[in-house]
């Protein structure tokens, strides 16, 4: 990490203001960027001092750094690619933190010049919060970084070792394996969550426990974000909301049935299986 | 409360034992009776210490008790009613705290004696564990306990009193409302989460993160009482995933058709409307 002098971030919100605070603590002597795209998002990331700098020019804050952070929605770095291809120096390495991978690393490999080297990389501790103010000390520590990279490369090895710095564990994998993966324990929970919200009347809301609470917690999560996230990994939500109505239905036939014994064995088999859960996995 | 000298609970398991001890600990002078139907819970009750005694005659734990608690799956709480009837003391008030409460409130009419009266209740504070090991201090503080009783008597003021004691906040309604509200606050998140663990493989559990915890956290909730409690309450439930199978099948149309507007406006409407839910609800 050595020769790393300035690392840019496009997009300070909850995940790249959390980055911001754990590069500066980590690494003292590199410069944190801020790129602001408007002046009350000027004037509210100079206010919580998380980068070194900010600007509101892409172009400048760009220009010089090492590293090129894009935290934003999945359509939004694919414009950001655009906004930035000019201004890249050689040798600099951008990476994005978007939920789904293979859109964006098919149009980084269209749109970024040679000499630029792009790493996709997916923390797993997003959060139903969005906005710098709420960035976190330690979002990142313990957290498990799924890196998507199809070939080995100095870039990919820079790469892991910053997430294992700032106490990341990183697995590598590429784009179209984390995004069969992600849709399955992260974008159907999702569109369970926003589902289930719209289904139970204001009303009821009243008299709700924790299993609501537990189940419709992630449906804070931004509108504009989560619309990306669908919409760029279509095949594999599509198929597996498709699956888990397939599920569902068979709960719903036991229930129709009054079989007790074999509706017993279907949620004894769910008891089971979440047992085989790893205890240790991203906190958040 | 001063005429209760012996509160009996039959079912001391997570919920039973915690009140247990929340009752032990608010009223020193009643005896709490705990009923234990197989040696080996016998043993662990006498260890746990969290009843004032122990028995395995179901009949001798309620013969002389003022308040007999029911804290066992929907159609133990019926066959408990048969086993119990004759033991009876006149006078004595029968609860439950079954999570459905129609069938209940049904057969208790049927079944109980004249001169014992029946008072439905369901602290909306359940837990995916079971067994009186999990017994937790302070479970019944602050929690909502729904009593279902379609006629205002002396039993009722008895019951709501203990409630308020123990620090439980009530709310009286008909069984049936209570068990249309369940079925979509409560039941439906269970059928969702258990359907979603079914979904997702287990070479994929490796990777989860926050999102699928949290809404699979309920999928270890107990097979027989949960079969139970989406038996008793089969028509609301099977509405509700009905119309929860409606709003999923939306979403998937909005994927589909690729209508990003549209598709953000159905996750706005979801993010306003879990805002509006009141955050001083029953907190587990």
């Amino acid at each position: 990490m050595k020769k790393i002098k300035k690392i840019a971030i496009i997009g300070v919100g909850f995940m790249g203001g959390s980055l911001a605070i754990a590069l500066k603590k980590t690494f003292p002597r590199i410069k944190v960027s801020g790129y602001a795209r408007s002046s009350k998002s000027y004037s509210r990331l100079k206010g919580l001092r998380i980068t070194n700098e900010v600007s509101r020019d892409i172009k400048e804050v760009v220009s010089n750094a090492d590293i090129i952070v894009l935290a934003l929605p999945i359509y939004a770095i694919v414009d950001a690619f655009k906004k930035i291809k000019s201004s890249l120096k050689k040798g600099a390495i951008v990476i994005d933190l978007g939920s789904t991978k293979k859109v964006i690393e098919d149009k980084a490999k269209k749109i970024l010049p040679k000499g630029v080297r792009f790493v996709g990389c997916h923390p797993l501790c997003g959060s139903e919060k969005s906005g710098a103010q709420y960035s976190q000390k330690g979002l990142y520590e313990n957290a498990l970084c799924v890196i998507t990279s199809s070939s080995k490369n100095s870039a990919l090895t820079t790469v892991k070792s910053l997430w294992k710095k700032l106490g990341s564990r990183t697995v590598v994998m590429s784009p179209s394996k984390h995004d069969e993966l992600v849709s399955t324990i992260s974008h159907l929970p999702h569109c369970i969550s926003f589902s289930l919200v719209q289904t139970v009347s204001k009303k009821s809301m009243k008299y709700v426990g924790g299993s609501y609470k537990d189940l419709t917690r992630i449906s804070d999560s931004p509108a504009g974000v989560w619309a990306d996230i669908f919409l760029s990994n279509k095949k594999n939500v599509l198929g597996d909301i498709k699956k888990f109505i397939v599920e569902i239905k068979k709960c719903v036939s036991l229930i129709e049935k009054g079989n007790k014994k074999k509706l017993t064995s279907w949620i004894e088999s769910a008891n089971k299986k979440h047992q085989l859960m790893p205890k240790n996995s991203c906190e958040r």
